[in-house]
């Protein structure tokens, strides 16, 4: 976009919080008239914070909304030469299709405005209904383009999905009236593979024209939103490239550099738990410190997230722990510089057992759920978050007690698989050059430790295998057939497969944790908990 | 419907069993054909069970339901006068609308056959996207009218959502095609006002055309179908009436008397909980009895669902207990005929307090959580479902503790309030015209006791005064503003609202139970757990 200087105005919104949403994009509109930003573009809902959910159906949330759009319009009037184009819900002004079965009042829109006028507003036309996707629940589409010029040029807007839609006649369309900008406002979730897709999207949509895709950036419950705004000249070049990081970007910004993927996975874990903890109002974290990989590795994203100050680490040790257990844990919490606690189990179990008759089963669960008594007891006492350490894998197959370590208000790694685990560990470890998590953790063979010499490799797979299958049977949405035709053991495949379906219940109950897959476990998968498919 | 004899085949699938789903259907076919019946209905998807869910994805899913279709079809060769309609998931054969923006490959369709031949396929073309429907998320909308002729008449087909659709003009082009029957496949779960809104729908789109509108029936997760099938004739008289009960219903049937509001609701719970114990293939339950209200209607309940040899209670006193929670619960063990427990807590309770320092609310919950570990402990050991207490009320303000009286695989009164759990306690009582819900948990005031004389109403609003306000904020969807208008307190009704919205995440986590309003916490009401939105 030689022809305009654009302004990616990436933003953290909070859903709902439109106080100070407006204030950091006022913000920002200031920034970028004092710059000479002739066009400023924010990314999807911006100023309500997305998705919505149904909140959407609240005609007080879409009101309020539109009244603080008003006096951001109002005040964008000391900004003569400042094209805006924000991203907010508005009340339908058009019927829902015949095809539309839903009680949405809304439109996803984009409102373009300039030194005190609303020039038009754009409807998304696209909703999409797929993965963690609700948009057709929760908006009606709009049917209109909105044509406008800045500087001389004409430009159109496109919201998100509208991009995506692959048979899409509007470029066509665009082009011939003569737009050669066009601004694409984005709540585009974090997966690994997203900022290929986006920019094979983008230019597919863009056929010619040039193209500032903008997206929102921050944690929203289970979805981070990662940034990676970007501007495309007429010849699909990339001439600008924000990182995950607010605020605004212009072609005087510096070219951000691409981040190795495991390095930016653990930046996307480290804001998805950052934000969660700060959007709802929270401070300090707690969790309990096996000395294995996995809490590990979560202690050093909570330290990442919110300061090595606010995070508690407690050794649960039992009976069956090993010695490696407690110094691993400890050692960890020294270079972390955070607190530790030790708080044995044995009394509690002890006086469990001597209450009731147990299964061997239920020996083993009985320690998960007293370590969640009391991390609870200090949850509730000094007000820390407990995070759930439970990694994909284990998530996946249920190996895990419910009530046990399952429990906690959030679980970052819960969509990371346990070979990502040990890529993130020491990804973690390269930022410090130093064995921050202690090597012990990463390579000593996993352990659950409910019995004398556990290992994890006892009731699963090797991990290796156990990722490669889940991956296909999940993400891949492949069938057993196919993934035994692919190459793997039939026996295995099934055991796995049943160890999925046998524990949908016990995911139906899990914390939220920050997706990072196409397939993550959470809103974007709905499957039933009572289905006998592919049991006969 | 005089012209045509038909039979309203009211099934209970489950998900995915396709063989045994059939069996069924084929023993209701030979039912119907031995009675005469000329056109025989079954429910929506009722081959597969509905809903798939993103079940419906799956090549496999599907391919295998067609399979099994055409094996039905096959076995239909012997009977010449009978015209079927079954309810199926097809691989979809149009395109998806430009405006669908998902990941669905299939139609959920209806196939009409007769003596081994298809007659032809009708695919539903309205796809509800609200509420617990996400069928525009897995289904692919059909085009086509499928007229077919029985015994000389024109019949056509609609599905479920297809005749809530207010404005649609397939009536008056059905009725100037000659259409004089329709017939409707359904799959629409219970609410306590669904029967009316069903035939006001079923008559505004009947439009002096006879319509057979069949449901299914069973629980399916969170979801009861509550059967309800009807016939209209022409006139829109209702002619024939089924019950809940699954089977073949023919004008030859008694008429069947619709029951108390009440009455009905507890035949739908105790259905809920008995089909989620047996379609998940478990067979005993599991709860802790606490002299309370609650717990009491969860166990009668379960005794109805499976049988009082299959219902373990447990008492699980606290120092906090007063002698009237252990004899309450004793009572109510003997009138019910279950096998009870004690396991005092005490000992644990201690443990933990010599472990670690607690603060007042942590020592309250540290009992629920106490009894929680008890009892899947129990459940690990013995195989049996822990069953959750809380009703709607409490649910609704987050007055229960995680992973304490939480806990638990199915809560069947999660979508109840409080002031309605009173009523089928007696309800429950009427038919056995005895006081087997002993009179003392029915009268007393709640409590929790978790400390020295706490009762519930020193936290909680009085809940005749609760259940209002929640009613209005939930399922009325109102706004503080609009519940303030109605003549209630402010502070109280902000008071209320702001509980509710800082307990999402403890809904976010809770356990699944029948949806019995038309709002139920679970998969019909989807919003942020993060969010700022009138907080300021």
């Amino acid at each position: 976009m030689p022809e305009i200087k654009v302004g990616l105005a990436q933003t953290n919104p909070v859903v709902g919080d439109y106080q100070n949403n407006a204030l950091e994009i006022l913000r920002l509109m200031r920034e970028a008239n004092d710059s000479g930003v002739q066009l400023l573009v924010f990314g999807e809902l911006a100023l309500n914070g997305y998705p919505l959910g149904d909140l959407s159906y609240r005609a007080d949330v879409i009101a309020s909304g539109e009244a603080k759009l008003a006096e951001i319009v109002e005040a964008s009037k000391g900004f003569h030469n400042l094209t805006v184009v924000l991203g907010h819900a508005t009340v339908a002004t058009v019927e829902k299709p015949a095809l539309q079965s839903s009680d949405a009042i809304a439109h996803n829109s984009a409102t373009v405005f300039r030194a005190g006028e609303i020039i038009g507003r754009y409807d998304k036309q696209r909703l999409p209904n797929y993965d963690v996707f609700d948009d057709w629940r929760n908006f009606i589409p709009g049917t209109q383009e909105l044509i406008f010029e800045v500087a001389g040029e004409k430009c159109a807007v496109a919201i998100c999905e509208d991009i995506w839609d692959e048979s899409s006649s509007r470029p066509a369309a665009l082009r011939a009236a003569g737009v050669s900008h066009l601004v694409v406002p984005n709540g585009s979730p974090y997966t690994r593979a997203k900022n290929k897709l986006r920019r094979d999207a983008a230019r597919r949509f863009a056929d010619g024209m040039a193209l500032a895709y903008v997206n929102l950036t921050g944690g929203q419950d289970e979805l981070v939103f990662d940034g990676d705004s970007f501007l495309l000249d007429s010849n699909g070049n990339e001439i600008l490239t924000a990182d995950m990081e607010p605020g605004l970007y212009t072609q005087d910004s510096p070219y951000a550099d691409s981040k190795d993927e495991i390095q930016k996975l653990l930046d996307v874990l480290i804001l998805g738990l950052r934000d969660y903890v700060q959007k709802t109002g929270q401070r300090k974290i707690v969790l309990g410190l096996s000395g294995g990989i996995d809490s590990a590795l979560c202690a050093a994203i909570a330290k990442e997230a919110v300061g090595a100050q606010n995070v508690t680490g407690v050794l649960l040790p039992s009976r069956y722990s090993s010695d490696h257990s407690l110094s691993d844990a400890e050692l960890l919490a020294k270079n972390l510089g955070i607190e530790h606690r030790t708080v044995p189990i044995d009394p509690a179990h002890q006086a469990f057992e001597a209450s009731l008759p147990l299964s061997s089963l239920a020996q083993e669960n009985i320690q998960a759920r007293i370590r969640a008594v009391i991390l609870m007891g200090i949850s509730n006492s000094e007000g820390h978050l407990l995070i759930s350490t439970g990694n994909k894998s284990e998530v996946a197959v249920g190996y895990s007690t419910m009530y046990g370590d399952a429990a906690g208000g959030f679980a970052p790694i819960k969509d990371v698989y346990k070979t990502d685990v040990w890529r993130l560990a020491t990804a973690y470890n390269d930022r410090y050059d130093s064995f921050v998590i202690p090597e012990n953790s990463i390579v000593k063979p996993p352990s659950a430790e409910l019995r004398p010499g556990q290992l994890d490799q006892d009731s699963l797979p090797d991990y290796g295998l156990l990722d490669d299958v889940l991956g296909l049977l999940i993400e891949g949405k492949k069938t057993v057939t196919e993934v035994v035709a692919a190459g793997f053991d039939a026996e295995t495949v099934t055991r796995i497969d049943g160890m999925v379906r046998a524990s949908e219940w016990k995911r139906s109950q899990g914390a939220i944790g920050t997706k990072t897959t196409e397939v993550a476990f959470g809103r974007g998968r709905r499957v039933p908990l009572t289905t006998r498919f592919g049991k006969l």
